[in-house]
């Protein structure tokens, strides 16, 4: 189980979407927060992903993301070959990025096993990672829809959980359960209740599964759409014509939701550290307190950061000094068009920054 | 008293030194804060404290001010012949630079009287400040150091205070007093009982007197300093040879402090709003809270600055969007090599800032 070896047949798809509002003016409609080294690993975290995933799936690595970030996407990724990089015309959401890939895999190899990991997650447990997929592969090899369930670490309310059903008794896949049911971000006393009971993980967003069961599932809530991504994965000129009428949906919704009620879902338990990055505060868990800048975590630019009694987290890319006096739990965020400042508390109220200089048809910044 | 026409013999002195570190990054060593429009009343603090001296004092008004912002100075000022603008080679605090002003005065007007008035204070009642002047000077020619003292409106601890002594009897000077004391800055419990018991007002650092009678009153103390002073103001060429060996003192202790304890000072109450602009908590009081911006009391840059649930002042110097979230009380100022962000309450230690970057030998910045 936890050999080297890439997994036979396996691919790693990494959908590599979403603009990261909630970590503007860092991440940006054209730039993305997945081509961002945000917490100093000193690679983004795009390639960061692809690092994690070619130890299991070798050269047998896709992208899915949107056009106009195709160059930086190969940029970063120039070991990939040009077919490895799949572009959207426009965003529809996972379902449909992750069900071409699978459109695409089930031409090449109609065993293929694929699994599909977001491009701006941080894991903090590489080998262990390691370990849940394989694991989950050899379920996903049985025909299930197979999920990563990360087991939570507080009564978070960012995130989407997992109820487990009963254990599965798969040799090689020790530790699996059922899943009994995919529930939305709750409030905090339910998260505390959760947390609580017990039986819940986090969902972490990763599925592995056979391509071709993948869309089997997709067939029985949007037949329509399993029939758009086959003619556009026989012939990719038919993108521009049939991608437009794509329904936009979420996998979860699409695919996960109903085949769990199906009893057709299984879980992996995951005990590596795993975060979304959703917004400046869960960044600053991410961060070690530098040793430069006394209470500040530094995502860049610590040689121009002078603090006294402060705390918080700073990106400073302009190479301008910025003095923090006082100021606690505080999020500076210092790019060369637009100066951010909030909490860590009030973080993930950015995302109304970026909706009003929308409105205002200020879109150059966002 | 309130005639409009300026009075005879009367020169306004203009004391125009000081980094103002406190208000860094906006005030610095080479841009100090008197040549800002630190209020956004549309002019300078300099070219406001002319624009109120002028009804008293005609063109006989006269800035001291370093070499270096000479040319600042005359280019904000561009109505004082050049002779009213004198430099001093180096800083050498209040007492040289007033007192220069004096030895230059009583050269050209034995009789002379000078007010002497900083160019980085704030007044808010134009007519009772040339009300408190106008009285101010009818005690001056009577041979007494006369200083205005400010009505405390509460126990601040940023300011030195003046013990009022007996009343004193003089035709167009009533409610003028005997000076009893000059006291240093209170801590708050003492600043608390100055203002219960009352018998204080403010120093706001104010001091008319004939210059004759000045230079008089610090030969008591410093002899050698008028020697030094009247040999500059008779041949200017001797600056550079005199001024380094110039005793570095305020006027206060060389000359105010002295003079009370013999009964040679007298105080004119003023009514008039007055603050020093010490840091940007005291700034934070003389900005209305903008219309633009919800919350936010806007120095410059209204028209960049996005606030959420947030309240403080902000001065956006380049051009850039501001945004800020749920942030209380807050202090920004955005400059094009420097960003400092503090609290109202912490303002007063954005000093430690200024000593922490000169030590570091960053003296670009400060």
């Amino acid at each position: 189980m936890q050999s080297g070896e890439p997994i036979e047949g396996f691919w790693a798809v990494i959908p590599a979407g979403g603009s990261g509002t909630r970590l503007w003016p860092l991440s940006r409609r054209h730039s993305p927060k997945f081509l961002h080294d945000l917490t100093g690993s000193g690679q983004s975290l795009l390639r960061a992903t692809w690092e994690r995933l070619a130890p299991l799936a070798g050269d047998r690595v896709m992208v899915v993301t949107g056009a106009q970030h195709a160059d930086a996407v190969r940029g970063q990724l120039p070991m990939l070959p040009h077919d490895a990089v799949v572009t959207e015309p426009s965003p529809r959401d996972s379902m449909p990025a992750i069900g071409l890939a699978a459109a695409i895999l089930e031409r090449r190899d109609p065993e293929a096993v694929l699994g599909s990991f977001a491009a701006d997650h941080v894991i903090t447990d590489t080998v262990r990672f390691h370990e849940a997929v394989r694991t989950a592969v050899v379920l996903a090899r049985r025909g299930d829809l197979v999920t990563i369930g990360v087991q939570p670490t507080g009564p978070a309310t960012g995130f989407g959980y997992i109820r487990l059903g009963e254990p599965l008794a798969v040799e090689g896949a020790e530790g699996a359960h059922r899943v009994a049911q995919f529930v939305e971000k709750p409030d905090q006393e339910t998260a505390e209740r959760y947390l609580a009971e017990g039986g819940y993980r986090w969902n972490a967003g990763m599925f592995v599964v056979r391509a071709r069961v993948l869309l089997d599932l997709l067939h029985e809530t949007h037949p329509e759409m399993v029939s758009q991504l086959r003619h556009i994965a026989a012939d990719p000129h038919r993108m521009d014509d049939l991608w437009p009428n794509v329904t936009k949906i979420a996998i979860d919704h699409a695919v996960a939701e109903p085949a769990a009620a199906a009893g057709r879902v299984a879980v992996v338990p995951a005990t590596f550290g795993w975060d979304d990055i959703g917004d400046f505060g869960s960044l600053a868990g991410l961060i070690p307190v530098s040793g430069e800048v006394a209470g500040i975590r530094v995502i860049t630019g610590g040689e121009d950061i002078l603090a006294l009694d402060s705390t918080g987290i700073v990106a400073a890319d302009t190479g301008r000094t910025v003095a923090l006096v006082g100021v606690q739990d505080i999020v500076v965020v210092d790019t060369a068009d637009a100066l951010l400042v909030t909490t860590l508390d009030r973080a993930q109220d950015v995302k109304k920054i970026v909706e009003s200089l929308t409105l205002q048809g200020r879109t150059a910044l966002t």
